[in-house]
C-alpha cells in the first residue's frame, strides 16, 4: 500500500498545515519529464492553500539533476488559491523542481494588526506578539539587519506611539527578512521533485528537408555521393532549412531485395531499399560504401555546418537476412521452430527482405548495449538528431532508457519518432523521450480537423511532452489532396506546416511539387526507396523560392519560433483558416489566414481577438502581409480577407500597433 | 530525484513492454483514496497498450489493505487502448487495486495463424511454434488438462490435417487456460496499487433532519430533555428521514456567553450557544446535564434505532474558556505575548467566547489523540455518523489522521465536512477522508448554476472523492429565497435537494416553511442558537406530508439512491429544470422536472434523451409522475411539461416501457 499516506505521531514538529496539490506542467504525475528547451521561462503553477485564514509564502526550487543546492524564486498569489513561480532555464539537460511553502506568520499579523489599528483598537499586546515573532526570526537568521533594527525600537511605547511602530514593521525590506527567515519548521512541500527535460532550442524550433543521399546526383542509374549532396548544400540552405535528414546510408541486403517500384525481384543494379540494412559491409554503423567513407561522411557534417545546416540520421533498427547479427547474433532475433529467424510479416503478408529484432530475447541487455553503442558512434561522428523508423514497434521501455542512456553523454541530441499510429502509442513515446513526433498532420486537411488536432497538440497538456514536427509529406506518404491539389496545394500546406508548428519539414521533392502517385494509392510512382533517381530541381513549377521566402519570415519572426503559443480564431467561410501566434511579451504577433481549398477563390469575414495580441479591443494596428509585402491600417479584429490560390492561398500579417 | 525512473540493465528479465496509464478511479495520482460503497460494482478502466501487434491479457486485482491475497478478474478491451475490469466490493474499508498485464502470445500466434490458413497458407511450421508455445505453458501449469490434452495431437501431421488442429487449436476453454497460464515474466502492472475507500451506504444514501435537542419540548424558556427528543422520533420517521443530526449536546460555557439573537450580553436563563463548549460540568465527552445522562442518551440512541434513524453528533472542535482544557491544558490554546489565551476573531470583529484550538502547538500529539479519545467515546455510545463544524479552520493533515484513527476502529463511521469555504479547501478536505460535504447548493438556485455545479459534483472525477450532502437550509443560514419563496419555494427547494443528490438534509423548520429573517440577513430571527425554542410541529402551512411523499419515492427508486448517475436534458423555460435518473441495468428510470419561479407557472418544451435510460429513440413509455401518481403514456424525448407552484413546483417521473 505504499501509494496511501499513513500517519504515525511521532515525536517531533506536527505535519505541515499546507497542502500543495495540481502542480503544473507533470507528466503522469511525476512519472515522465515535462520538456522545456533552453533559455525558455518555465512557469510552474500549484494550488497552495491552508486551513483558516493565514497567509502563506511560497517558494519555486529548481536545480539541475545531481546538483546539490536549489536555485530558490518567490511564488506569487494568483487567484482561486492558485500560485505560479517563473525560472529561467540554462543549458539541456535533466533538471528537477520542488515547491516549499510555510505559513506567513509575520505578513498575517502585519495584516490583521493593521485592520485593528484602522479600526481604531488598542494594539499594545499585538506589538508585544509582534516582538515575539520577530525574536524568533531574529535567532534564526542570527541577527538580519531589519530584523534587528526593529527589534531595537521596542522599548517602553505609549498609546499614540502605537501607530509609528505599525508604519516601522509594514516597511518591505522587513517584510522580506521575515519570509526568508520565517519558521520552516512544518514546511510544506511535494512527496517527491517533479523532473524536466530541457532540449537545445532546435527541438522545438527547426525546418527539416529529407533526402535520399543516393539520388541526389546527376548520373543515371547510379549512386549519388556523400560529395554530390555537398554540393546540394546551397540549395537547401537558400531554402532556408536547419536540418538535413538522410534516409539510411548503410550496406543493403542482397537476400530478397525489393526492385523497382516495390517488385519482390531485383533486377542487377537495383541499389534495393536503404530500410533492409546490413550486408557484407557491416550493419548499422557502417556507411553503403556507394556512398563514400566515414571520412567522406564526417567531410560533409563539417560542409553542413559551415551552411547552418545539421545533419540527422535515420534510426531503423531492423536487419536484413544478410546482416552481420544474423550471423553473431541470431539470439537477437525470434527463432522459429525450426531454428530459422523469422521474417516480418502482417498476416499474411511477408515482408522476406526484413528480419525485426526480439528486444526481449534471452540477450536484450546485449543487443540494448549494441544500439547505444551505434548511435554513440554517430553522436561521434557529429550527428545530433536522429529520425527514428517506426519506434512503435519497439518497447518503449527500450526507448526510455536508449535516449536517456544517450542523454547522459550529450544532452543536447534529438529525438524524432516516427510512429504512425494510434494516439496513446504515439503520445507514450513522446514521453518517453522522444523530443519530436511525427503528426497526423500529413492526413488533415479540413478547417475542423485541423482546429480541433492542433487545439489538442498545442494547448493541452500534451505541448508539456509532445511537440508536433509537421510533414506535408514524407518518402512513404504522397497524400492524395497534393496529388490532386497543385502547386496551390503544396504552398498552402507548406505554410500550414511551418507556422501550425515551430518544427517542420518537407520530404524532397516537395518543392518541385512532385506529386506522381501509384495509381490510387498514396505513394510515389518510381519511389526512390527502391531506386536510383536524378532530379531537376530548378523544373519549372516549383516553389522553391516560395519555401525559401516562408522561411526566412519564420526566422524574423519569434511568435513563430514558439510552439505551444497557437491560437484557432473565426472565419466565415469553412475554407478560410485562421490562427494566430505571439510571443509571451507581445513583442511580436503574427496572424495567418489559409485558404485550404487549392482550386477556388475564397473570401471570407474573419475575427481574431486583439487582447490575444495584447492590443486593445479598438486599437488602430499596422497588419503587415509579410507574403507579399503589403501594408494595410486595421482597427479591431472584425476584417474581411480574400485569397486566390493561384497567387497566394495564405496571408501571414504581423501585426503591430500603429 | 525519486520520481524519475532510470533504467539499469541488471540481470534478469527484460522490462515489460506493456504500458498501463490513465487507470480511474484514483485521486492525485493515488494519493487519497477513491471512495465507493459496499455493495457497488467497482468499474475500473486504464490505457493499456504495448509496441507491435501481439494480443494482451489484462487482469484487475483487488484485495482489502492488509489482506494477502488479490482477487482478480480479467479485464475487456473497450476501444482506442482503453480496457475495463469490474468488481463486487465487499464490506466497507481500505482496498486497494491494481492491474497486470502480459502479452497474449498464444492469441496472438491464433489470430496470425488463422488469417494465413484463410489466405491458403501453408501453416506447418506455425503449428510447430504452436506446440512450443503450449509445452511452456505445459510446463508453468504443471500439466494443465486443456493444454496437456492439446499437446497430444501433435505428432505427425500431414498438409491436410492441418486445418482440423487449428479448429482444436480455436477452443475456448483452451484460450483461457493458456491466458491463464501464459509468460508472466516480463508483467507489467502498476508502479504501486491505487487505494479504495469503501463507506457503507449511508455515506451515499440517506435523508438528514437537524434538530437542536434542547428545542424539541414544550415547555417555553426551559431546555428540553433527550426524553422530549424521544417523543419527537415517530414524527421524524414518518417523514421518511434516516439521520437525526444534533448540535452540539455537551455543557456550554459561562465566561461572555452570548444572549438571544447574538447579543454580547447574557441574560440570566440564556442557554448559551451548543457551540461554545465546556464549563465546569465538562467538555466534548461530556453532555449538558439539563438535556440528559449518558445513560438518557444511549437509550435515545436506541429509540432512534427501533425508527430506523441513526444519530448523528455535532463535532465542533473549539473551547469556551471555561473548557477543562483552558486549565488542564492551556499549551493547546495560542497563548500571546501576556500570557492569555487567544480567542477567536476575524479582524476587526473578536468572538470572545471561543478560544480556538492551536492544532500544532508543541504538545500537537496530546491534544490529536485526545481528539481521538473523544471521537471513539461517542462511537462507543452508539454514534457513528458526525458532522464536522468548520472543518476547514483546522489543519487538513489532521483530519486524515483522525478519520484513518477511527475507521481502524470502525470503517463504518461517517464524517460530513461542513466547510462552506473555497472549492478547493472543500474538496482538499473530501479528498482527506470525509464521506460527505456541505455545498453551495444552499444558494444554487438559478438553472445554469445548479447545472454547472452539479456536473461538476457528480460528472467529472470530483465524484470519485467527493460527495454532497444538499441542505437547502442549516441552522446558520436562512437563504434569502425561502424568505421570500413561500411554500412553494420550500417545497421546490426539498425535491431539488433529495434527487440531485442521494444524500441530502434539512435543518428543522424547514418542514414548517418557518423563514423569519434577521431582517436583511441570511439568518434565523430569534435563532435557537441563542434560546430555548418551542415548535409547534403542526402548524399551518407545513410541507410535513409533502416530505414524507419524496422521501417515500426516494426509498422506492434505487435510481435516485445512486450519487453519480445524474444527466441534465433540456428545457426550452429558462426557470424549468430537468435531469434524470437510471440504475446501471436501467430496471429504474426517473425524469425530474422542477419549476424554478415559486411565484408564476411555468409550461415548457423539454427534450430528454431515451437512451439515457436505456430506451430506444421512439419507444412507447408509460410516465408516472410520482407526486400525483398520474399516469401518462409518453412516445420518445420531445415533451411538453406544465408546472404550477400554487400545486406542485415538480414532477417526478417513473419511466418505463409499455
Amino acid at each position: 500500500m505504499a501509494s496511501r499516506r499513513t500517519f504515525h505521531l511521532e515525536s517531533g514538529p506536527p505535519p505541515s498545515s499546507i497542502i500543495i496539490e495540481n502542480v503544473a506542467p507533470q507528466v503522469d504525475a511525476g512519472r515522465y519529464p515535462a520538456k522545456r528547451e533552453a533559455g525558455e521561462t518555465l512557469v510552474v503553477t500549484a494550488d497552495i492553500f491552508k486551513d483558516g485564514h493565514d497567509k502563506i509564502a511560497a517558494d519555486l526550487l529548481i536545480r539541475r539533476c545531481g546538483a546539490k543546492a536549489w536555485t530558490r524564486s518567490p511564488m506569487v498569489f494568483v487567484d482561486n488559491d492558485r500560485w505560479s513561480g517563473s525560472t529561467v532555464l540554462g543549458e539541456p539537460g535533466a533538471y528537477e523542481f520542488t515547491i516549499e511553502a510555510v505559513p506567513d506568520r509575520w505578513r498575517t499579523w502585519l495584516i490583521d494588526t493593521t485592520k485593528k489599528a484602522d479600526a481604531g483598537l488598542d494594539i499594545a499586546l499585538e506589538l508585544r506578539d509582534a516582538e515575539l515573532i520577530l525574536r524568533g526570526a531574529e535567532e534564526r537568521s542570527a541577527g538580519e539587519t531589519h530584523i534587528a533594527r526593529a527589534l531595537t525600537r521596542f522599548g517602553q511605547f505609549e498609546r499614540d506611539e502605537q501607530h509609528d511602530l505599525l508604519v516601522l514593521l509594514s516597511s518591505e525590506p522587513l517584510g522580506d527578512a521575515m519570509r526568508i527567515w520565517a519558521d520552516r519548521t512544518s514546511v510544506a512541500t511535494l512527496n517527491a521533485p517533479l523532473p524536466l527535460w530541457v532540449d537545445r532550442i532546435a527541438a522545438r524550433y527547426a525546418a527539416w528537408y529529407e533526402l535520399f543521399p543516393r539520388s541526389s546526383g546527376t548520373k543515371p542509374g547510379e549512386s549519388a555521393t556523400f560529395q554530390d549532396v555537398i554540393a546540394q548544400l546551397p540549395r537547401i540552405a537558400d531554402m532556408g532549412f536547419d536540418v538535413l535528414y538522410f534516409t539510411p546510408i548503410h550496406p543493403i541486403g542482397h537476400t530478397k531485395r525489393k526492385g523497382k517500384n516495390n517488385s519482390v525481384t531485383a533486377l542487377p543494379g537495383d541499389p534495393g531499399v536503404p530500410y533492409a540494412i546490413g550486408n557484407e559491409s557491416g550493419g548499422h554503423d557502417a556507411i553503403e560504401p556507394s556512398l563514400g567513407t566515414v571520412q567522406d561522411f564526417e567531410r560533409l557534417v563539417a560542409a553542413a555546418r559551415a551552411y547552418g545546416l545539421e545533419i540527422a540520421l535515420d534510426l531503423a533498427i531492423q536487419a536484413s537476412p544478410d546482416h552481420p547479427w544474423a550471423s553473431e547474433h541470431p539470439e537477437w532475433f525470434t527463432i522459429r521452430a525450426d531454428g530459422s529467424i523469422q521474417f516480418a510479416e502482417n498476416p499474411p503478408k511477408k515482408y522476406e527482405d526484413i528480419y525485426p529484432i526480439n528486444f526481449q530475447n534471452p540477450d536484450w541487455q546485449g543487443l540494448w548495449h549494441e544500439i547505444r553503442r551505434i548511435v554513440l558512434v554517430w553522436v561521434e561522428r557529429g550527428v545530433r538528431t536522429f529520425r527514428v523508423d517506426n519506434p512503435h514497434t519497439k518497447p518503449t521501455a527500450f526507448w526510455e532508457w536508449l535516449i536517456d542512456e544517450v542523454h547522459q553523454v550529450d544532452p543536447g541530441v534529438i529525438f524524432l519518432s516516427e510512429a504512425f499510429t494510434r494516439p496513446k502509442v504515439m503520445k507514450s513515446l513522446a514521453k518517453a523521450g522522444f523530443a519530436q513526433s511525427y503528426t497526423y498532420f500529413t492526413w488533415r486537411t479540413g478547417k475542423a480537423e485541423l482546429t480541433e488536432y492542433f487545439t489538442e497538440l498545442t494547448q493541452t497538456d500534451v505541448a508539456d511532452y509532445m511537440r508536433g514536427n509537421l510533414f506535408p509529406n514524407t518518402h512513404d506518404i504522397n497524400p492524395f489532396h497534393l496529388q490532386t491539389g497543385g502547386r496551390a496545394a503544396f504552398k498552402a500546406r507548406h505554410v500550414l506546416a511551418s507556422t501550425l508548428s515551430s518544427v517542420y519539414g518537407i520530404y524532397s521533392g516537395f518543392e518541385l511539387a512532385e506529386a506522381t502517385p501509384v495509381t490510387g494509392k498514396e505513394e510515389y510512382l518510381n519511389s526512390e526507396k527502391y531506386e536510383f533517381k536524378v532530379w531537376d530541381w530548378d523544373r519549372p513549377g516549383n516553389i522553391t523560392t516560395d519555401i525559401a521566402r516562408i522561411n526566412r519570415i519564420r526566422r524574423a519572426h519569434p511568435a513563430l519560433q514558439e510552439y505551444a503559443n497557437l491560437r484557432f480564431f473565426w472565419a466565415e467561410s469553412d475554407d478560410i483558416i485562421v490562427y494566430g501566434k505571439s510571443t509571451p511579451d507581445h513583442s511580436d504577433n503574427i496572424l495567418i489566414a489559409v485558404n485550404l481549398n487549392p482550386h477556388a477563390v475564397r473570401e471570407s469575414r474573419i475575427w481574431f481577438d486583439p487582447a490575444a495580441f495584447g492590443f486593445a479591443a479598438d486599437q488602430p494596428l499596422a497588419a503587415h502581409e509579410l507574403i507579399t509585402d503589403q501594408m494595410w491600417r486595421w482597427q479591431g479584429g472584425d476584417q474581411w480577407i480574400r485569397l486566390d490560390p493561384i497567387l497566394e492561398s495564405a496571408h501571414i500579417i504581423q501585426l503591430s500597433p500603429v
